[in-house]
């Protein structure tokens, strides 16, 4: 096991650990709510966002406790986006992590109240005065998850792709869509932890560059799994996207030039860290797997 | 028009420009999102919770941009709550306010995109600085908001009445259940005012106990309305719990105890504003409101 594959299971398994403190086992009459929103949070993917807030706050000597919450929140708002675009109306995709959809596994009623609830969990964890002990911090990190979240963000990407289906984009509205949809979480996941260590603006630019090259990169890799991969090691359906006739990278580029722009997005963004010398060393790995991954 | 009607417009008519600026007429390929979110949150109802926000910060010398925008806060979570709740998958309910729901008027994944939108706007807003210059003040209104909002709030009781179809309910798990689903929203509305005004502890509590009983007279006058009002006023289907055959204060009180029970807990609530002597007039006009109201 490579050192960051080694990471990236102990982040995963701490991430996991606190997503557990947070959202207990429940019981009581909104017990199925709880148990819905942990089936969509409990054991998790593999928590990637989690993993780049941990390892970016790395770099600032965050705690690594408030490290893990701000991680759990980032991890909250990633499930319920997947809860929902999973729902029939959205994407309708049965199938999540090698296990049923949550409205396949509960049903679409329960499935968007867990949505609902996860989001609005992560603002009360990035509000409590355990995930970091100054309030501007905390106010920064829930203005920074909200902006990422939000219409011109996750939520607007999502409305783009939907709206897609009714028309043919281009390579350069695809790419605008990626980084709302899936970009604008992850560079949040980066700048949350230049946030939680207080890093000076330059830092965090250059992070949040790192981080959009990386989000983009990211999404094209996502294209060609859907592509190429297989359903039995992505544990999602495949193919979706050519059988919704649905513009890609992959169909825009093709699978060899959607490759080597992933690499190249990659290496850029890897070059936006050199002003971090060795103690980003961990956050280039983490580039790296993001475009070698299988899943 | 009485003092109280004419100060529900105003109030209604200045929430109404707040909701506007901070949710400005859109362009671009996200515009149908944000179409919807206005479509949901303006025109609006009667803004009860948004007036309960700005009355009860009038009592401690809050500045009225302060109470507005986080009445505009409190109304875009409403609307996030009731578009979900009108979905197929919920409560299916194709008319609100006299006008097609907003899955209706636009399509379900839009809709719920929305709701998912102006819930982490609601935040954004409560975030900003703008909303009061303490970030004290502001974390403890995210707090509050989405303790409201969360599992043992609102969602989690959407769930409990959404369970309640597969079996019948007795009087005080529908209390519960109530005070979960639309107590929780109104009392936090009340208690804005306070964290705002930075209130002593006691008459925090005050307005607690106030909200807690009006939530309640609130909702027993909704199934009122359901069993006895008419759509043309209401703006809403009627009859729908008795044809669900869902069990509601009404169908377990009756008609005239359930009308003496809202009356009773209206009363009650206003009694527990006495610390506050003539500065909770207009609360306490809120509340006799809030009982005699057609819709």
């Amino acid at each position: 096991m490579t050192g960051l594959t080694q990471n990236l299971k102990e982040t995963g398994a701490a991430i996991g650990e606190v997503l557990d403190e947070l959202l207990p086992e429940p019981d009581g009459p909104e017990a199925r709510l709880i148990e819905a929103m942990r089936y969509a949070l409990i054991p998790g993917g593999k928590r990637l966002r989690a993993a780049l807030v941990v390892t970016s706050a790395g770099m600032f000597s965050v705690s690594r406790s408030s490290a893990l919450r701000v991680g759990a929140a980032m991890e909250m708002v990633h499930a319920y986006s997947l809860i929902h675009d999973d729902l029939p109306c959205m994407d309708d995709d049965d199938l999540r992590r090698g296990r049923a959809s949550t409205h396949i596994q509960f049903d679409e009623a329960t499935a968007v109240l867990a949505g609902d609830a996860l989001q609005t969990l992560a603002f009360e964890v990035l509000a409590d005065e355990d995930t970091h002990s100054n309030p501007a911090v905390r106010l920064e990190l829930i203005r920074t998850f909200s902006l990422a979240a939000g219409v011109h963000g996750m939520a607007g990407g999502q409305m783009i792709d939907l709206e897609a289906e009714h028309h043919t984009l281009e390579i350069a509205q695809i790419t605008r869509l990626q980084r709302m949809k899936t970009g604008a979480l992850i560079a949040c996941a980066c700048e949350s932890g230049a946030i939680l260590g207080r890093a000076p603006a330059r830092q965090r630019q250059a992070l949040q560059a790192f981080a959009h090259d990386l989000g983009l990169a990211f999404q094209i890799t996502d294209d060609l799994l859907d592509a190429e991969g297989s359903p039995a090691v992505t544990g999602k359906g495949v193919g979706k996207d050519a059988a919704a006739g649905k513009a890609t990278f992959v169909s825009l580029l093709g699978l060899d030039r959607a490759r080597q722009q992933a690499q190249m997005l990659a290496d850029q963004a890897v070059a936006h860290l050199d002003t971090f010398d060795d103690k980003a060393e961990l956050l280039r790995q983490v580039a790296r797997f993001v475009i070698t991954r299988d899943s």
